[in-house]
C-alpha cells in the first residue's frame, strides 16, 4: 500500500467503477459492488487492492497473489489463484495506470507563491501557479496556469512555460520555449550553451551558440539530464517524449514525437530522430545522424550512421540487431573450438 | 600536505599513537615518540609526514619517497629508502584510513540553522543539526540529530533523515526514508518519479510510481547521480553501499549490504542486487536481473541476464569474464592472420 | 535568425569589417561595404546574413542557400549559389566563430549582488562581479573581476575564483582554485570527496580526501559534470581545456592543456592525460592510465592501458583503432560465411 505519507489516495472505487474507468468489461460472475482501496504490486496485494501482471517474469507471483482483483490478459487467466476478481484486458499496464490514476492521480497542488521567490517584476504568471521558495523567475518570463515549480529552480529570462507543465526543484531553464504539461524532473538543464568551438592547437575558440530550447506538449525529462540549446538552429523535443534521468541532447538534436529515451543515452549534436524512436539505455548517437520513425537503438549501442524507418540497430558500431546477435554467438562459438558454421 | 584552508589538521601524533590508532605493530627499532605531523601521497611527503603504498603501480615512488613513516605490507618493506620508518599491515589501506581519519576526521560541523533557510513549522529537527542557506524542509519532514544539511538543497514533505547524516548542497530529496550516517553528496536526485508508462504510438501514459526510496545506514551516494522510487515496491539500497558520482538507480531496484557501484552505472528498473556486489565504472543492468552476492561486473559491461553468486562477468551482453577475454584474445589472433586456436 | 528575446545582437557589420574581423581577404569583386545583419544557418539564412559551411554534410544546403555570405573553404567555391558573397577561409568554423562572437559576443553581464544572496563577510569579492538570486559564498572565499555566479550557486568556503569567470546557476564549488575565464555550467559540482574507501566485507571504511582541485585558465565544463577533489594529490584541469556535459573526472585525475572531453566520458581516479587528448563521448579510462599527449580515444571506447603520444584507439578494451575496426569487419566477414581473410 503507497505510504499515506507521501500519497493521497483517492479511493475507494467500486470493481464497477474500475472496470469503467480502465474500459475493461467486467466478468459476469464478478461482483461490481465489491469495494477496492488501493492497488499494489502482486506480492503485497490483499483482499481489498487491484494488482496487475504485464511482464510474464512475475507470473508465479500472479499465482500466489493475494490480490482482491487483478489486470491481466486472458491467456494468464486461468493461473489466476481462487477468489481473486480478473480484469481482463489486452492491454493490462495501460489499464492498470488508469486505475492507479483514478486513485493517485489528483496529487493536491498547492497554489501558492513563496515569499522568498524571486519573481522578476515583467515576468508574467498564471492562474493558479505554485512556485517554491527560493525560486528565481527572469524578466520577461511566461509561466502559464497551474504550472508548478519546485524550490530553488531558476528560470532563465524570457522562457516561456506551457500550461499545466511542473517542474521540479534545483532544475534550470534558460532560452527555450516549453510546450504544456511538461514533466521537468529535479536537477533538469536546459537550454546552456552546446558543446561548439573551434579546436585547435594554440586554442579552442567558442563558437556563440544562439538557438533555443523548443519543447513540445507533454515531454517528460528526467532527472539530472541535459538538453542544450541550438547553436544556431534550435534543439527541438518533439510533443509527447519521453527522457529519462542523466540524458544528454546536444546543441541541435531534433526528436520527433513520443520517442522514449532511456536513462543516460547521449545523442550527439545536430542528431534527428524520427517520430516514436526507442533508445535503450546508455547507447550513444553520433553527431548529425539521421534516425527514421521507429528505430530502435539496443541498451548501450553506439549508432555511427543512419538509420532507416523500423530498423533495429544493436552493437558498436551498431549494426542491424540480428547481424549483432550473430556475431555475438558466432564468436562465442569459436572461442569454444568450434568452427562457427 | 592538505590545503589548511580547506582542511583542519588535529595532529601532530606520534608514531606509537599511529600505530595504534591503526591497530598496527610497531617494529622494536622505530622510535614510538617520533613525532609526525600529517599525511602525505609518496612524492610529496616529508620527513615529518606519513605516506602508504597500496597500488604496486606506485613502487618506484616508494622507493624515491622522503616519507617519515610509510604504511606497507611486508614484502615490500625492503625496497624502502633509508631512515623511513615503516608501519606493516596486510590492509595497509585501512590502516592509513584510519590514520588519515586521525588526523582529519574531525572537521568541525557548524550548528547553525541559517536565517535564509524555509524549514516548515511541523517539521522535526533533532539536536545539533545544520541547515545552510536556502534550504527548504518539507511539512512533516523528521531530521536526526547532527545531521548536516548544504546551502539549497530541497528536502520534500515527510522525508526521514537518521542521525550523523550529510546531505551536500543543491540535492533533492523526496519520498525517501534515510537511515543513519548516510553521505549524500551535492545534486543528488532521490525519490522522483520512476521512468513508468504504457507506451503507445497513440500516446504514452503514465503509470503513478507509488512506492519509497529506502536507504539504509552508513551508505553514500556520489554526486548528481539520480535514484527513482519505486513504482509500487521501494527502491531499496542496503547497509554500507557506495555509491559513485553520476549513477543512475531505477525504480524498484533494491541493492544488498555493502555494494560498490562505480561512477556512471546505470541499473534499470527491478534489478535485484545480492549483498557485496562490485560493479565497474559505465556498467549498466537489464531490467528485472536477478545478480548474486559478491558478483563482479567489469567496467562498461552490459549484463542482461541474472547473474550467479561469485560469479565474474564482462562484455556486452555480459559473459563470464574469462570467456570475454578468451574471445577478445581470439578475435585479436584472427585479424593478424592466425588461426585462433 | 537568433531570437532577441534571449540574445543581443551588435550587428550590422560590413562586409569590410566582418572580413577584418575574421582575418579574412575579401575578394576584389566582392562590395565592401555591404551590410549584413546577423548570422544564421544555411537552411534558414537570407541576403542579409553571414553563414558558414564546415562539415561537407551540409553541402547541399550550402548549393540552395539564401545567405547574403558565407564563410567556406576555397574547394567549395564553385559550388555557392548565384549572388552569394564567399568569405573564403582556410578554417571556416574558426573564421564563422569570430564573426559570430562579433555579432553576439558581448551579451550584457549585470553588475548586481542580488539582496537574497548570502555572502559571508569575510570573502573577498573584485569589481564588477555579478551575483544572483540565492547565491551562497562561503567564508574566505575569493571571487575575482567581474565575476558572473548564477543564481542559488553554492560556492564554499575559501574557494578562489579568478577574473572574468562565469558559473552557471545551480553549481557547487569547494575545496577548489579556478583560474581566470572559465565557464562552470549549470549544476556542475566540483571539489566534494571522491570514491575512497578501504572496501571491505565487514564495513567498507572512507579514506579522508585532503586533496583539491586546480582548473586553469579558460577552461569550460558542462552542465552536471562532476570534478571530484583530490585524495591527497589534487585534481588537475589544464589552461583551455573544453568538457562537455555529464562528465565524471575522478580523484587525483590530471589533465593537460587543451584536452577536449566529450559527454558522459568518465575518467577513474588517477587517470592523467598529456595535453590535447580528445575523448571521444561515453568513453571511459581505467584508473591510473596515463595517456600521452594528443591521444584520440574513440567514442564509446574503454581504455585499460597507457597511450602513448599520439595514438588513435578504439574498441573495448580500447586498442589501435585501426586493429579494432580490422577486427569488426573481420567478425562481419565471418558472420555472413567468408573466412575472414
Amino acid at each position: 500500500m503507497a505510504d499515506p505519507r507521501f500519497f493521497k489516495n483517492c479511493g475507494p472505487f467500486s470493481l464497477r467503477d474500475l472496470a469503467e474507468i480502465a474500459a475493461i468489461e467486467l466478468g459476469d460472475d464478478a461482483d461490481g459492488d465489491r469495494v477496492m482501496h488501493d492497488v499494489a504490486p502482486l506480492d503485497s496485494a490483499s483482499a481489498e487492492t487491484v494488482s496487475f501482471l504485464d511482464n510474464p517474469r512475475y507470473l508465479e507471483q500472479f499465482k500466489e497473489s493475494a490480490a482482491g482483483a487483478c489486470v491481466v490478459v486472458a491467456k494468464y487467466a486461468k493461473f489466476a489463484p481462487r477468489g481473486m476478481v480478473l480484469l481482463t484486458s489486452d492491454r493490462p499496464y495501460r489499464a492498470y495506470a488508469l486505475i492507479a490514476q483514478a486513485f493517485y492521480g489528483d496529487q493536491a497542488a498547492v497554489d501558492e507563491r513563496h515569499a522568498s521567490a524571486q519573481i522578476d517584476g515583467s515576468a508574467r504568471l498564471g492562474s493558479g501557479v505554485s512556485v517554491g521558495a527560493g525560486v528565481v523567475i527572469g524578466r520577461g518570463a511566461e509561466i502559464g496556469d497551474r504550472v508548478q515549480i519546485g524550490a530553488n529552480t531558476v528560470i532563465g529570462p524570457f522562457v516561456v512555460i506551457g500550461a499545466d507543465c511542473a517542474v521540479g526543484p534545483n532544475a534550470t531553464l534558460s532560452h527555450c520555449l516549453v510546450g504544456a504539461r511538461a514533466l521537468i524532473h529535479p536537477g533538469v538543464r536546459i537550454g546552456q550553451r552546446g558543446f561548439g568551438f573551434d579546436m585547435s592547437s594554440d586554442g579552442h575558440l567558442d563558437v556563440p551558440q544562439l538557438g533555443r530550447v523548443i519543447i513540445g506538449d507533454d515531454v517528460e525529462i528526467g532527472a539530472n539530464s541535459t538538453v542544450d540549446r541550438g547553436a544556431g538552429p534550435d534543439t527541438i523535443i518533439g510533443d509527447g517524449c519521453k527522457i529519462d534521468n542523466l540524458v544528454q541532447i546536444g546543441h541541435n538534436v531534433q526528436l520527433g514525437r513520443g520517442c522514449v529515451i532511456v536513462a543516460q543515452v547521449g545523442l550527439s549534436g545536430s542528431a534527428k530522430l524520427g517520430d516514436l524512436v526507442v533508445i535503450g539505455g546508455q547507447a550513444g548517437v553520433a553527431g548529425h545522424i539521421k534516425i527514421g520513425a521507429g528505430v530502435q537503438l539496443a541498451a548501450r549501442s553506439g549508432l555511427m550512421r543512419d538509420a532507416p524507418a523500423g530498423s533495429r540497430m544493436a552493437g558498436n558500431p551498431a549494426i542491424p540487431a540480428k547481424e549483432f546477435f550473430r556475431q555475438f554467438a558466432l564468436l562465442a562459438k569459436l572461442a569454444k573450438g568450434g568452427d562457427g558454421k
